[in-house]
């Protein structure tokens, strides 16, 4: 307990690389959890940690399981260890956070439900952007009646994510790289969460276009809903245009970028000598790297977003803007403020998803079944485009709201 | 002949409502082009004319046809009525231009072709904003090679449809009302120009929102060409959030329109009092009406567009502009101006197409095969949607260029 009487929630790390880092400042600006704990194989990544909050680490990731000071796991680690090290730490009756992509494979992610659900363990997925306030607001809104029954969704996202700095099998689809397991959960997400969840099937091209960055860079996807809504997503990797500069130049994390840079990572990429300096520079940005991320003076502090995001019913449309929601409605366009994010980046809705369930105020909603069911649409945006068919889904589940 | 040795021209027009109207400035700014006949039942419309343009009107379009004064036959008429219209001037040995679109039915589309392939008559079908100057300047440099093959198209079209002054046939779907037959064209021809024609398959879902204007007002579509490009299509008529915000607040018609005025065109359509009074204030807006269109100082004129266009390719990305065409490459971001049109509102592609064909300088583009297969996909999109299937095509035809 806290002070306030709040129970506290200890957390341990598995994985200190840069998913970990960039979670941090929404971890520790939680008023009642606190890290106690970190696994990673590297020595000097678990000094950094050790230097920097205090607690205990790990090289295993069991021995981080086995310890008594945690009550929730965070797996930040490699996506092909996901299952395991998520498995693990159910097992050991901690609950788990697991970093999208949840698995590699459904079979994975039932593997990881099961095993939480028979350790009665809470599993949150993510982050991902649809955590984000904005589309929380925007399916609350939703839910009280301000644009009717949803009908058409769009979200639109280009950007750069083939062009910043990756491991090998961040670039290997088999292994969980490319679009499909890094990006498209976020649109995903972001669709099934206003839609309501429940897509029925899916039509989509992808596409490989740069044989340097050999994995799945681009798509354009229909989704159709059980209910009749349905959404189309576009997604490119390639900087070329960039989908921030209809966002007043806000980026995905909600920093003030400076307009008319499109192209410039492709050609920073591009100095670097070989896949070793390139591996090196990844792994600069996790605990021990000396890369920070640039964090923006707090009265800059947009709220983060993934693209362009509409959703449309009968009564108006919803957008999501650099500062909370547009509502387009019968009056014409009102914007709905939203509190600016607490910590930079924002990635503040999933402890507090897990805080909830951990003290028993709400159950979790993005929980194992629901990035299950994202993860099926993800594979199957990439199935319908090698067969070149409409693929039909069978392990959506509704929003619990 | 005109002194310049160009060969004259002479057109007749068939229906003067605001389609003709529309299409005024473009005929009368081609310098070789003279307006020498119109037909429509409404002697107030004939005067008008008359009084404008000085050629000789007639009550009945069988007269028009067979007049020796004509040699390209306008055909602007309500939908239902194109076939019959057009037949009758290619029978006459008429040239051809038919609006969108082409007419109600595949069946239709393949009279007319065949009746102006029998008579040896050029097709032109249009105008739509597929014929558009950046458009058609993007298909130019993808030929070229500016971005390699193309992978993925989207357009994005919000705007305020449904809520113009209309006909109860132009909210009827069955008599070539709603978006489908009016507004969906556009966007078809331009991704069919772009992805070079061949659709594969098309899976869509379709809405119809409001009660007081019962015909489809959005749509979002993915469409699969034979080679691999894809295209998704999202629109709608329901004048909440318009695509117009991402494009410097100019309008379809490349006017400067004033920012902040979603919602103004369903509110002002409350304030008129019944259906005759809305069908009145329709055809105000065609020869003998007194409402004008507001033309800006040309200074002022952009180009005209239809929504958010972009392109993709694995060497770049192409999105219309206001002025021209942007290109983001490899080097980054870069605009390709093109000249001001010529007229304002710009539909000169229609009357340049048919001058170069009747002339021998080259082939129409949109011909009657270009029209039946965009009608194709546009009908196939309503099937797709009534289905909750991917509908097959049989009717496409590649860019003539």
């Amino acid at each position: 307990m806290t002070s306030t009487g709040h129970p506290v929630m200890r957390l341990g790390i598995i994985g200190l690389g840069g998913a970990a880092k960039q979670m941090l400042p929404s971890f520790t600006s939680h008023p009642h959890v606190t890290i106690t704990a970190a696994a990673d194989p590297r020595a000097e990544a678990r000094a950094a940690f050790e230097k920097e909050l205090g607690g205990r680490s790990f090289a295993q990731a069991a021995d981080l399981c086995a310890s008594p000071d945690v009550d929730v796991v965070y797996v930040a680690t490699p996506h092909q260890m996901h299952r395991d090290h998520a498995t693990q730490a159910a097992l050991a009756g901690k609950h788990v956070i697991i970093e999208k992509p949840m698995a590699l494979t459904l079979e994975e992610c039932g593997d990881i439900i099961d095993v939480a659900a028979a350790n009665n363990v809470h599993l949150v997925v993510g982050h991902t952007h649809g955590f984000n306030a904005p589309i929380m607001k925007m399916r609350a809104m939703i839910r009280a009646g301000a644009i009717g029954p949803v009908s058409m969704i769009n979200n639109w996202t280009y950007g750069n994510f083939l062009y910043r700095p990756r491991r090998p099998e961040e670039l290997r689809t088999q292994d969980g790289g490319g679009i499909i397991y890094n990006q498209v959960p976020h649109q995903v997400d972001i669709v099934r969460l206003l839609g309501g969840g429940m897509v029925r099937s899916v039509r989509s091209m992808v596409w490989t276009l740069d044989p340097e960055r050999p994995t799945e860079g681009a798509h354009t996807t229909f989704l159709q809903f059980e209910d009749g809504a349905a959404a189309s997503l576009a997604y490119s990797a390639y900087d070329y245009f960039d989908t921030d500069e209809f966002h007043e130049w806000v980026g995905e994390l909600g920093e003030p970028r400076a307009p008319g840079r499109q192209g410039a990572s492709r050609i920073a990429l591009a100095r670097i000598s070989d896949t070793q300096a390139e591996i090196d520079l990844k792994a600069a940005g996790g605990f021990g790297g000396d890369r920070k991320l640039a964090t923006p003076p707090q009265a800059e502090w947009n709220q983060p977003h993934f693209g362009i995001t509409i959703v449309s019913g009968p009564d108006g449309d919803l957008r999501q803007s650099a500062r909370g929601v547009l509502l387009y409605g019968k009056e014409g366009r009102r914007e709905i403020p939203i509190d600016p994010p607490r910590a930079f980046p924002d990635k503040c809705g999933v402890i507090d998803e897990m805080y909830d369930a951990f003290t028993g105020v709400r159950p979790v909603i993005h929980d194992g079944a629901w990035g299950r069911a994202t993860m099926e649409v993800c594979q199957a945006i990439l199935r319908s485009a090698q067969e070149s068919r409409e693929i039909f889904l069978s392990h959506q589940v509704p929003v619990r709201d």
